[in-house]
């Protein structure tokens, strides 16, 4: 256990904050619920947001920016949007400060503006506007569009990474010019978001669809992903929306069809955020620290030479430097730690920030024609020829990775339940957690008596359910849907 | 002249603002001053980010992100800063809106803030807030950090790219021990912008200080890229800040030195933003629409295919492919234009958008083995052998590339003026336009009276000034500085 960690089973949320502000992750920001992204958290970000772009650009989408600012009036067009997101806008309602006449400023109130702007929680209402200009005809068709942005839903229960007032996402946006075009689309996206989070992140996912009461203000039908925390519970990693017409009728967008007629067009808008940065360290992480997985790991291997004055600094130095050129010249994203804290410090450092592999090097290897590697996810120790390295470190990392995910897989599997009766249901969440897979009659009202009873939701029904004789685990009628149920982020 | 684009020659602004659109670079979003950046405008963006983000990441600098939020109080921290930005500020008052009870919103007046909140103008308060935090020790130093961001600057005369209330930007905020090592960094950060200008705009640059009056709010010395826009109106490209202690005093960030001082750091900020994007199509542009350099072309190749039936469009989509294959294999951006529209259409589309190269072929190009290359910048036309064009294809390229730098430096050239008396000064500036290089005497008075007569300010004094024997053209007194004067965007 690391210095000055609260180990998981202690307290699990304080495990997490020590590990975000300790492997320099993240901080806050000075206007409460703001979050500072440390470049060490930032590039984990960069490496997903990278991962991701070029999916969504290999299969035809391509990028834009729509404005910050949202005209008030706009966010009320779409009926169920407006319930969804008024509750938590940031208001700007003047553009000029002025001096106190002290030492202070305030705010000038002679720049009130006529109509109040809002910063957008979501986009989906300024670039329905647009689209309404630049669609007009079927050749226009399909739109496909995404924007890498910040938003803003004001939120006073701060969680970095996880909510914050201001959080970092893409959001896509695409128009269509039918019903079935997209939903593809809704589902292509959903197949990319688990390529990411399971092929990328390490981490298994659950795809399907949100029940009513949980899916996006304004959609038809909300897709997501859905993982299982260290703490057992479960975190919304990321949604896809199918719109239908909504908000094409809201911003009144048409299209004229082959066949010369006008018709509103069919909308998909999807997205993921920062918030996958939390998912990554509560998937993986363990009590000395983060685990990253190799492939969107800042730093894939860390190097700790081991000196003990000038000499041997440089004979060391000297003996690793056609190693890291070859690993470099792999595409190995390595990186050097000459500092002159002890080497017990570095490793600490460096397992606290989860760097996959250590390769650590002193004058003995020297002479022996020797090296180590560590690995971050077993802490398994390799004694290896120089000439080696080259070689297994690749292995290595892509054993880690493959690794990470069995491990994550194994976990998730452990911890979901099957249950025969509502009290065991009961009994399960309370003491157990995790995912209770289960009928559900399909109604509002089981669902709400649940959620209020035991705090567990419907986090999502599977795309593989299987409803053939299984009864709702709160009514007792047949099953509409087979769901998983958990407390959830 | 394409079709609907004013000339440049009757009106610069409205043929600037006709490219704009008609290329489908930006639109006006729905909040005034605000713009949307369309996909080929934002790919135009998004190379030259990336090129800026690899010379940044190549010199040891390390992305991050801070907060959009910043306490209204900190703006007050530093004076001059103040100043400079207090008048433009978007500020957040309100954090919830609700019904109207009919079927509008209204700001929730119970949601007011205690203390409200500024969006950011620029991130220098927030940064060196969070600095205090993270800097104790000289072993901290340097730190340097950048971001890619919006910020805001409430602006109502919008000019699409040029001056717009919300705009991207990346911003460096870097700390030091020493002033020597800080003014080493303003002038490091001053040469990428140089060779971002230069080598990949290709665009010719001034670099040097700016005056008092004209620099940063809360700089020591502000150092900029100028160039020279196609009427003859200067443009700040880039700046790059040093801030001396100025941020660490007005935050109290100080270190420990080696001997165990208490000192302030030393502080540099630096930004180019989507302005860029703008100088681009004022540099390079002609009245046929964008004439963009290759290195940061969206697409370098368009492929127009001639075909008149489904037959003739399966040949020379046959033909064509081992054509491209080995373009793109070779790195190029080719975008095919398979729509039904006719060739010449598509030939005033792609010229308006400024690809840099057309290839074109048709069914006899087929029958002879061979293809027509259109270079965008000369509108030569190059009718060469099929196997020929994956060779020929990346010189020209080159050569393009290399051209539209020469013109735009012939043309900086030819309009740069030396005068001989304060009279000639002002015939040149309001008949000739362009840059005047002549001396300054280095009073705010003389500056002031220059731009109050003839609307021409110090766009910078250059690095390889010379004032040996130079006499200011307004007093008459030796100059202090050689410099160059011009109006400016």
């Amino acid at each position: 256990m690391s210095k000055g960690v609260t180990p998981q089973s202690k307290n699990y949320s304080v495990w997490y904050t020590d590990i975000v502000t300790k492997a320099e992750l993240a901080d806050y920001g000075p206007v409460k619920g703001t979050m500072v992204i440390r470049p060490y958290g930032f590039s984990l970000w960069e490496n997903i947001k990278d991962v991701f772009d070029s999916m969504i650009k290999e299969t035809g989408h391509v990028n834009a920016y729509f404005p910050l600012f949202i005209p008030k009036s706009f966010l009320a067009k779409e009926a169920e949007h407006i319930e969804g997101f008024a509750k938590e806008c940031a208001v700007v309602t003047h553009t000029r400060l002025k001096s106190d006449g002290e030492h202070g400023v305030v705010v000038d109130p002679d720049s009130k503006l006529e109509e109040e702007v809002v910063v957008r929680p979501t986009s989906e209402t300024v670039i329905w506007a647009m689209y309404k200009k630049w669609i007009q005809s079927y050749r226009d068709l399909p739109l496909l569009i995404n924007q890498w942005a910040n938003v803003v839903r004001w939120e006073m229960r701060t969680r970095l990474f996880l909510r914050t007032s201001e959080f970092l996402w893409q959001e896509g946006h695409t128009a269509h010019a039918t019903a079935q075009e997209a939903l593809d689309e809704t589902l292509l996206i959903l197949g990319l978001y688990q390529k990411l989070a399971e092929e990328y992140l390490a981490m298994p996912v659950h795809t399907g669809l949100k029940s009513e009461s949980e899916k996006f203000a304004g959609a038809e039908a909300t897709y997501c992903i859905e993982a299982l925390m260290g703490d057992k519970r479960a975190l919304q990693a990321g949604t896809s929306h199918y719109l239908g017409q909504n908000f094409a009728k809201a911003f009144d967008v048409t299209f004229q069809t082959k066949d010369n007629k006008e018709e509103l067009v069919y909308a998909t808008s999807w997205g993921i955020s920062t918030r996958l940065v939390g998912a990554v360290i509560m998937t993986h992480g363990d009590d000395k620290g983060l685990r990253l997985p190799p492939k969107i790991a800042p730093f894939q291997v860390v190097v700790v030479p081991i000196f003990r004055d000038e000499e041997s600094m440089v004979a060391v130095k000297n003996y690793l430097s056609p190693i890291l050129s070859t690993l470099r010249d792999g595409g190995i994203r390595v990186h050097e730690d000459w500092r002159k804290e002890s080497p017990g410090f570095k490793f600490n450092e460096w397992e606290m920030k989860g760097v996959p592999l250590r390769l650590e090097v002193g004058p003995k290897d020297v002479e022996n024609g020797k090296a180590v590697l560590v690995r971050r996810d077993s802490g398994e120790k390799l004694f290896v020829q120089k000439d080696e390295v080259g070689e297994i470190v690749p292995k290595l990392l892509e054993d880690i990775q493959k690794t990470l995910f069995n491990e994550a897989k194994d976990f998730r599997e452990k911890n979901t339940h099957r249950v025969s009766s509502y009290d065991d249901f009961k009994d399960t969440i309370a003491n157990k957690g995790g995912f209770v897979r289960c009928g559900w009659d399909g109604t509002r009202e089981s669902e709400r008596a649940i959620k209020e009873e035991t705090k567990a939701t419907i986090r999502v029904i599977p795309l593989d359910e299987n409803t053939a004789e299984l009864k709702c685990i709160y009514s007792g009628k047949p099953a509409r849907h087979e769901v998983l149920f958990a407390k959830a982020y």
